[in-house]
């Protein structure tokens, strides 16, 4: 089919599919769900046989190890996938939801409840586990989806969308509820980024570049997070045990998280024998330390920060140091260079918290607590969407509720507008 | 000054006060909405001096008789808008609003808290009260606005700039707090939309054709509501005393307006007395009909509606007709023709209602009420932000809660992540 016939179909089946999801009942939504984790268990063997084909490739075209890890299905894995769609299909339904309701001395009834925004557009890079995790969130909460993942994966995406048309079948749902993009071609991805009359919301999952790419072809509203350069400040009151468990967790636990920490300011009031401590535990624990004068002079093992440390998301075992004025001066640092992802403060005196939290604008702000705790499951979101660092919609972790919208409801008896 | 040198200034200086105002108390932005109320009456006659120079240069330059009317201010006129920015201040903060809390069994508080956007860039046309209420709204939720008015207002606006100036210096906030831009050029405006590292939000307010264009030069998300093609569609059920006095409401008593009904749907089950008796009650108000065979079998006044008749917002005393099968038809015209802004079901089943209700998706749903009370000020939100058909933050008539997002705080004491 020509590219843009294809394109051009794809959004127009999915918004006929949303017209029919919008109204549809929650048990035949959970139905799907439940028959999809059924039949991903069933189709196993198609599934990893289509992985392995790609898994392959990949080694053939000298892909990364990495690469390869985030490519690579197993029964283990596959079993988890299944067990993430039986997660969220036993959430409680995020539509229909009574937001509000106020009624009016004249007896008009004004309410406002909450809907599927329509159709969504995920994108992502190599995980196959995106393409159930998407189908699967949007299918929860009544939205079409579109899916389209990395060239790497056509051929495990193409057996996962087989098991997906199954399940909407089975649930007598329109098998357009979740289209997974049969070409990575880039111009096709190109077309469906402008089709804002059949497309609602776009959903980046993957690497900086990526994410920018699409926001400038985009005329759809996209929800994305570009990176996450987290900072930790400690204040001279912080209590300096549990600030090095907090800091060891945040650097050390799973670097390659966008919440882990990069940054370490340090309050240039804290006694000197404290920095020193808290900078060798992370050095002990092989963090390579980059940092300005005042810190080095803490540590040996704090060599000297380039010009962009400071603005660097390392997501491995590297961070930045600066020492700072005060919680002012973190305030200020993190202003400059900060993401509004999440940033933390370590300090008992509740003064200091409380300018920290009114001073920095993220996402998520963390008082004596690691910034490693961003994340829609800890935040008890059930699954999680994505994380945002926009401020529109949804902000910090998204649970599937970010996935709806609202309408007014008015209700009457004949009442006019006087 | 060189152009691209003033509009970083506008970002930069917007970006630093709105941070001082994410900080701001209640009393002092109130005390800021106080002094300006007080201020556009004691300078009354600079402001309405600059805005009769205007209005000159207006009828010198041969503007429509409707534009000239909109630039126009009079002592009334801005009593009318001293007294709105009194009324904004009189709301309820809408910053630092617990939204949720809730505590884990380790002990982690988790809580979510209103914030201010951060930046917000007006865009608007000959309206000199938009200036006020836009500053207005913005310092009440603890933004930063950026005010960009049209050509035609330039005095108008300078002289209010400078009472707003006043206000914010009595309240010791700071003077950019809100900028008004004073050059209406273009290149300014297209360099103000790419600014998304100082500018968190667009609102432009006016015709389509501006609207459009903004949309397609910004970097930064914009909320916007293109048209308003509103539907209501008579059921066969429907109370005809009832259906006549709503559709007159709905079309005749501000026609103007973009929740005023456009297109007339007629139940075919209808009985034709009362098809007819309904059309001809439009008519003796002078509305002029346009509609399908079947509408102007109904009555002779109805005359044939062209091929765009269905997407035209009129904005007049003129209504398209049709006839449709029921309300699964009256559902299927407006997903091709509506503009998501506001429906109305008239019918006394309520099968039918919920029909109706779970197969449009629009802004706002009216039952058994006329489609003019989709406002603000009807649904009790205060002020009116504007009204927004797009699906994400903001859906329908916006209060002033729609200028602020989220942050989540997380308390811990020394909790790190298992």
């Amino acid at each position: 089919m020509e590219l843009s016939k294809y394109a051009r179909k794809l959004g127009e089946n999915a918004s006929s599919a949303a017209r029919v999801l919008r109204a549809s009942s929650e048990e035949s939504r959970n139905a799907a769900l439940d028959a999809l984790s059924k039949i991903l268990l069933k189709d196993a063997f198609a599934i990893l046989s289509a992985n392995a084909e790609d898994v392959e490739d990949a080694k053939a075209a000298g892909l990364s190890a990495a690469m390869i890890d985030r490519l690579t299905l197993n029964p283990h894995r596959l079993k988890g996938i299944a067990r993430a769609v039986d997660e969220i299909a036993a959430l409680p339904d995020p539509l229909n939801k009574l937001i509000d309701k106020k009624r009016r001395k004249d007896g008009l009834k004004i309410s406002r409840v909450s809907v599927p925004i329509g159709t969504v557009l995920f994108i992502y890079e190599s995980r196959p586990n995106v393409t159930i995790d998407g189908a699967a969130l949007c299918i929860k909460s009544g939205n079409a989806v579109i899916l389209r993942g990395g060239k790497e994966t056509l051929r495990s995406n193409a057996a996962l969308a087989a098991c997906i048309r199954k399940a909407l079948k089975a649930a007598k749902l329109p098998e357009a509820a979740a289209q997974v993009v049969s070409t990575p071609d880039r111009a096709l991805l190109d077309l469906l980024l402008r089709d804002d009359a059949h497309i609602d919301l776009v959903i980046p999952r993957g690497g900086e570049t990526l994410i920018r790419a699409v926001v400038e072809k985009s005329s759809i509203p996209v929800i994305k997070h570009y990176k996450g350069v987290c900072h930790t400040y400690v204040d001279k009151t912080a209590d300096l045990k549990k600030a090095a468990a907090i800091l060891l967790n945040a650097k050390v636990q799973r670097p390659s998280a966008c919440n882990a920490l990069e940054t370490l300011l340090l309050d240039k009031s804290l006694k000197a024998s404290a920095g020193t401590a808290l900078l060798k535990a992370l050095a002990d624990q092989g963090v390579g330390l980059y940092g300005d004068a005042a810190s080095r002079k803490l540590s040996r093992s704090v060599k000297a920060a380039s010009p962009s440390a400071y603005d660097t998301e390392y997501l491995e075992l590297k961070a930045s140091v600066k020492v700072v004025d005060g919680v002012r001066g973190a305030v200020d640092h993190i202003a400059k260079h900060g993401t509004g992802h999440t940033d933390a403060v370590l300090a008992e005196s509740e003064k200091v918290q409380q300018a920290f939290l009114a001073g920095v604008d993220s996402a998520s702000v963390m008082i004596n607590a690691s910034t490693r705790f961003a994340d829609g499951g800890e935040y008890g979101l059930g699954a999680e969407v994505g994380i945002s660092t926009d401020k529109l919609h949804a902000r910090g972790p998204m649970g599937v509720e970010s996935l709806t919208t609202y309408k007014w409801i008015v209700e009457g008896n004949g009442h006019v507008r006087k």
